[in-house]
């Protein structure tokens, strides 16, 4: 599999979090709304929030700050948030349901239009609006719906074969919450999410705390 | 609320990788594991790979690389995945559900011993072995159980009121997965679990891969 290198990865990860304060600073009707505040709501440093917010192409105003509607517009750009992306998921267990059901996704024009699950009793069935089909019409069904990013959440043993069926039916984008390390060809990305590492942050941070609150420990 | 910064946090993320593949290196019966086998496996550089376990004290052999034995035990150490650590899940809907099975939990030393939810018809049932109780049983059940470390499911609109009770029941670690910014006392750690997040690196990898393969596209 080629790299497919994100340069400002940990300044992408953020800009979500900006997106959601931007939006709120929008509905609320504002006209600017300044880096610092921004930096205060996340207990970010402002120098870090603009330098995020500079790979965007949008520069602030001195003693103003950013203007709130190109502020949100370039960040959608950015992310291509502006534009739908349909979508699949495929494993309809409780994860797949929780991320086909997971409310802020169409706000960054990301629609689930089926589900697919190896459990053929679920094949009929719907998760809110979303049909769930059988994993075999996988070949048939994603063609026809002419999407193709996947959202893969089947146990790890099969999620090598599935991937593998994905890409004969043309899945291009794959967010992979399984802890495979997935074979694809140089044209397809994937993105792993791995909540192994989330929790190694907070272990790591609790380690961390505990050290520095020493005086307080039993 | 203090920030709790951890000066390696890409490292950190990578480190589970790591141990997965050092795990199964052992279960293979392997002495020694090379950085660049590992570095080969995740598709990453060996100067990557080398620099990222060295925050966990342990050096490689010329030729050799790690002792696989060791080297797990220095990353279980520097993630304090070698002590069992127990937690309760509060939100028992879909993804609290799916984080209250998800396997590899147990590998890291994370117990999950009991699941909270609002809906008051959820409590007596089980997620697996796990007990579900009602929400409002958080500050009596919290401090029985002894447990410090919460995961956090509940719909965004609640987060922080939830996160008010948890506290006064004892918690002291909060593994967020609502997009609230919770505000907690400096001797907690929250760590957020920011989904919009990994959906930002993909939608930026598929502009960035179709941008280099813009002869394939239509």
């Amino acid at each position: 599999m080629a790299k497919c290198k994100v340069s400002y990865a940990p300044s992408v990860r953020r800009l979500p979090s900006y997106l959601l304060i931007v939006r709120q600073s929008l509905a609320h009707g504002d006209e600017y709304i300044s880096g610092t505040l921004i930096a205060n709501e996340l207990n970010l440093e402002p120098i870090q929030v603009r330098k995020d917010l500079s790979i965007t192409g949008i520069t602030g105003k001195p003693k103003r700050g950013y203007p709130v509607a190109p502020l949100i517009t370039a960040i959608e750009s950015y992310l291509n948030w502006n534009n739908r992306v349909e979508a699949v998921v495929v494993g309809a267990g409780n994860l797949g349901s929780a991320l086909s059901g997971f409310p802020g996704f169409r706000q960054h024009g990301l629609y689930i239009v089926a589900a697919f699950d190896a459990d053929k009793s679920k094949a009929g069935s719907k998760i809110r609006d979303i049909p769930v089909y059988q994993l075999d019409d996988l070949s048939t069904r994603i063609p026809e719906l002419g999407v193709s990013v996947a959202i893969l959440t089947v146990p790890s043993d099969t999620a090598q074969d599935v991937t593998t069926k994905l890409l004969e039916a043309g899945i291009k984008a794959i967010w992979n919450f399984t802890n495979v390390k997935l074979k694809v060809p140089d044209d397809v990305v994937v993105q792993n999410e791995d909540l192994s590492s989330g929790y190694a942050m907070l272990s790591v941070k609790r380690r961390i705390k505990s050290a520095s609150f020493m005086g307080d420990a039993i």
